[in-house]
């Protein structure tokens, strides 16, 4: 499905050409990995492999925004390295992804990053870039973030405020944080959830003998995100920094955010696959694996109207990017929850399904236009993560990240 | 300013390219009025013209949505015609215009429209287009609307709540021709007062002996404007059509308008240069012509945070567009309102200020960056009515309504 | 259940006295008519009949805000008179109705209150007013608002929104009405719908074959009553008047309703019966007469989690009175409307059963508590209509409108 | 002006008797420190002292929810002890303080409380309670809480959110309060900053070099009290507990609170006499002195409608009540933060105006009606602290803390 990045021509003749801003009949020439010409009638060297296009959409390959590979994340290892991940990725016409390095506490930043990459660089078989996560503060890290962003091309770091105890920063760590990506120029992401309140909720929860799947909605309900979502938008407001909420979940949370940008706040929003076609009800399934297989977190949630509304706010922009959030684990590992939601490593597939699922959902449903769908999937990422025009459209000069696409294919 | 669409050869080389995506160094020619080629090191013909536009901006040709040209209005005729309103148009960086056919009530819409039409085409210097003002309601009127966007290139029509007596429609009839424009694929306009109050709040002023141009902002204060973007935006929604507000003058009823899209409502909303930039206590200004010459509907506001928060969605996308809603009057023909605010002419000149004002108060303070100016001033508008990327777009293909733009000049 | 006003001693013994503000045990002692002392080891006069209240609440008497009786309305007269709408009032523990009169377009206000009045003195069996509607405007209208305040006792005025071309009153003539109520100090009550669009839709659910009950809510979304409650609010608000509107049937209503209230205005809410415990599911029962029963404007409301919202404003004083809206129409009666839904009398029975249902559905279920019940049924009226503490309050003084209030009966 | 809690008979006749629901011409006899009877011609035992109260208003007398008497507080001592401040408290209308028990960090609850007692029931003038303050959070605490209650007569907690490192409690911990107070059915008083961002704040301000009392509102801007009233609400919600919010203090918060409680939370808000009247630009006064005796947490904000919208929601029932938060240092203690505001005594005097001011600022200028005034300064209190209606009206059976209010007198 991907016109991947060879150095061999290409003409895609006879498609419709679809970025975020217009779709017009147009050819697209690729040479050495990169746009060459974008037109009809096009002047074209000889020699070009042909695809026929007819009937087919053309549009800029995805860029996943956030998966996990080769990560070991609550005592389990993900299924998937770079190597199968971006494997699949390609396969369900994403082109890029963006994975998570997340150091020990107290551990080198830097060191965590260089061995991830070296991970990486090895298997991927798509592009990629790296997230950064801070997940202590202190002077090292700092300037750790400072190297980082000079000399090694990360412009992105990743905060929690859930997961007490081991990722999760307080408010005045979140505050120097985003001020030090303010002064670098990174791109500040926040996990919002209250992680103070999920923790005495997870208590309670197991106390009351509620040890299954259903305690991740019981224990983390969305006004624990609508909360944390308030508070990182407050915060990165006194720090004069652009926030990024990631894995938004829940209408209040989409609510709080809308509300911020009225006031003329700088807030990207980033929702998830599962989000946005799934709801908590799958946590009540009668089937153990079933249920344990949609432990994420934030957790889906019971109300019914929420994956609608989160994929209309992707239609209506005021939630930017759909990422896959992928972290595949297996039923047995799942398994080590099996007593105490609390220790089911949280985690579900997603980075193959994401562009077919949205298309699907989003598109043929009628919530959104192909236009939307090349901006959530793509292009605003890009634009985001200051790829763009490199990533994230069909244009000359751009990298022939393509996709063609068939929109009425089922997958 | 303005490098015309003449059949030359024209090679603008060396300066930033800004769309409303992206900036970028690239150079672009242009041939036959069309842009053949945008980036580096071009391959070009022999014999092109090359303007230099080292340390210039390189933009889309602004688009103003809404000006009032060779008009007779409330008993006066605008200063300016197509030749000379055209003219100031492209002095001031702006390619194309958007003007209005108001015929009167009962009158055929087809007709006027040919008038305009033909007034216009032996006079405008720069591409234009016309909104067709719907005035009142009647099957003659559908099936001239039929025929205007079928056979003659209509594809705006604008509504009015208020000016009871002459142009108001009534909400069963707003819904009607709302009705029609979603039938037909045309952008419903839609100047959003309540026109029975502000003729009751008219005839209050007039009672109290409030004659002057002050009576403006206290006989149609902007909560009248705040119902009847609600009530506008309700009845587009009832008749399942896009609802565009013009001349969005107040904060509350950007509020209105921003609660609305939240909601998933599709609701597109301008703004005139005077209301970005102009507050109110202009009406209390000791010299009456000074006064007068503010005197525009809706009113400027009293609450002198108005404009900074107008200029401020602008950045933000909650307000789409800027028009200059150009309708020139002398003091001498204000005049005739000496005795009777309510009398005088309404409108205010603007074409060819539009683009240096809105980017002196709204780049260079910061409140936007290069992008969105494009994006305000001519992106936006040429998607909006369908016309992008021919306008709207520094890209092959396009018209060559190309700006060379200098940043730092003063006007 | 209700102890009327009767001119015996009468001592009221054992009970908790419920108020607004607190419960407390005392006993309360009735004379002549009239509450004479409410404390513990009261000193009584002999004679007095004796009440045994234990175990039970002494409240003050109902207030029902609005009932039809007696009256001709689309083509139906009422079943319930004076007689027997009053005595199931008692019943139902209401010792105070709020009856409608509704004079044809164009003919006297002052004529029909005084025939109403003459009706209702022969038969009514408890206190009584009357809500004078205003179904159009003129000099005279004006006038006899003015008689009618200040020589017949009226304080309240109903307008309508609704009933294109018989009761609708346009802005600029519902703004006269509420400049006329604050200059003579009247509550200005509405019911809020846009009447224009009610009619369109109307046309257009016939013209699709929809003629069943069903059409009601599709012809008259809640969004026409959003709307409607926004104009009258900011029309209010330009008039400097406080505003009572009535039949608050949705959440959207009632969401503009607070929002307004949070803006400072001065606005009262009622809501009905129905509309609090029942959803418009109802008219797509498989029985017409089913349905037919509960077609009342505005109609009830799709959204299935619009009684409980309904009810949980009133628990919150963001709603401030429930009153039945009762009007009794038989089977044979709303068949008119068997082929046409817009034919179908439109009002269903609640003046005795109000009470029962709003503690039960209110109290019991944990929405309110007693005191809360005591403010939506029959305190806040007193305050509203100036009737306080005559009305609304167990306390010496006050009238002995006392009901014996079993809080474990079930009807 | 108080007519105290003698055992004295009393006539106070003539007067207009305002509680928060009604006002009336009655009488009001007193005697044994209980309002025995309130009417028109009483039948009076002899001897009873008469006040002629005609032409005033008799009303409950005030109670100041929020006094700080006899207290060290940032090394400073107040300058009220128990005997001063409530002397001055009855000269100014109030008839009932409550003062806080501030322990310190790891220190007992109960024996905090019972020094406070004594020391207070060897001065006091007037009636009091003791606001517990939880400074801390243990397994002692919990049970000194419930002794508190159970034994002591305790029913109010209050935490904060602000002054890290000292009092603030971390959000797992105000959850455990929380939780303890719905159980023992206590009031849960917040005081909601965000204290990290407080911390970062002072410092940042500190290294800018801004050592003044401006540092105040520029180092904790209204945004994190904004902040920290949105996360107490949602902690106490999760906790099933009503929370009570003293000191708001910004428009920001109050907006906070007004949407809560529009989705059913259950809020209460109490503002003080100081964030009232007065604006943050008294911080950048010339005079140190009159700058600094400005200085209360949260600060006087910096825009200047804050104090009318403040007063505009008292006269609106979205916040509840008003206290003086008296807490009065010399200019010589308030010098020990000369050259760093951080450690400038955080305080004001209050508890001798509130009422007139109130009065003056409040009722003279029309945002709210007598009754509202004595809802606000006295019957609220009452109801929220269980006193009613012992305290906080004016009936047969309450005490006898009975205000004679001349409206036309000028302090």
């Amino acid at each position: 499905m991907a016109a991947g990045s060879s150095s061999m021509r290409i003409l895609i003749k006879g498609g419709r050409v679809v970025n975020d801003d217009v779709t017009q009949e147009e050819d697209v020439y690729v040479e050495n990995g990169v746009i060459q010409q974008v037109g009809r009638d096009l002047m074209i060297p000889g020699g070009a492999k042909v695809i026929d296009a007819s009937g087919k959409l053309v549009m800029p390959g995805g860029i996943d925004t956030s998966v996990h590979l080769q990560q070991t994340f609550m005592n389990a290892s993900t299924q998937d390295d770079f190597y199968s991940g971006t494997k699949a990725a390609l396969l369900g016409g994403t082109t890029m992804v963006m994975a998570h390095v997340l150091p020990e506490r107290d551990s080198s930043l830097l060191e965590a990053f260089e061995k991830c990459r070296s991970l990486a660089d090895a298997k991927a078989c798509c592009d990629y870039s790296l997230h950064m996560g801070v997940t202590w503060w202190g002077p090292k890290v700092h300037r750790e973030m400072e190297v980082l962003v000079g000399e090694k091309g990360v412009n992105s770091f990743q905060m929690f405020m859930a997961y007490k105890d081991t990722m999760m920063l307080k408010d005045c760590e979140l505050y120097q944080v985003m001020n030090t990506c303010k002064d670098i120029g990174a791109v500040a992401r926040v996990h919002a959830e209250n992680g103070e309140l999920v923790q005495e909720g997870e208590k309670e929860a197991l106390d009351l003998g509620i040890s299954g799947p259903e305690g991740m909605e019981i224990s983390r309900p969305e006004e624990l995100e609508a909360e944390a979502a308030h508070r990182a938008i407050t915060i990165a407001n006194r720090a004069h920094c652009p926030v990024y909420l990631v894995n938004v979940s829940s209408m209040s949370a989409a609510d709080v955010i809308a509300a911020a940008r009225m006031q003329g706040k700088v807030v990207h929003a980033e929702t998830t696959l599962a989000h946005t076609v799934l709801s908590g009800m799958h946590y009540y399934h009668q089937d153990w694996a079933h249920a344990a297989a949609h432990v994420i977190a934030p957790p889906l949630r019971l109300d019914p109207n929420t994956p609608d509304y989160l994929m209309g706010l992707l239609g209506n922009d005021i939630i930017n990017a759909v990422a896959s959030d992928h972290r595949s684990f297996t039923t047995k590992q799942k398994a080590m929850g099996k007593e105490d939601f609390t220790k089911i490593p949280q985690g579900a597939a997603g980075v193959e399904d994401r562009m077919s699922v949205i298309w699907e959902r989003g598109v043929v449903s009628g919530k959104m236009d192909e236009n939307r769908f090349v901006a959530v999937t793509s292009s605003n990422a890009a634009k985001m993560y200051n790829l763009y025009p490199r990533k994230g459209r069909v244009a000359p000069g751009a990298d022939a990240d393509v996709l063609v696409w068939d929109p009425d294919a089922i997958r």
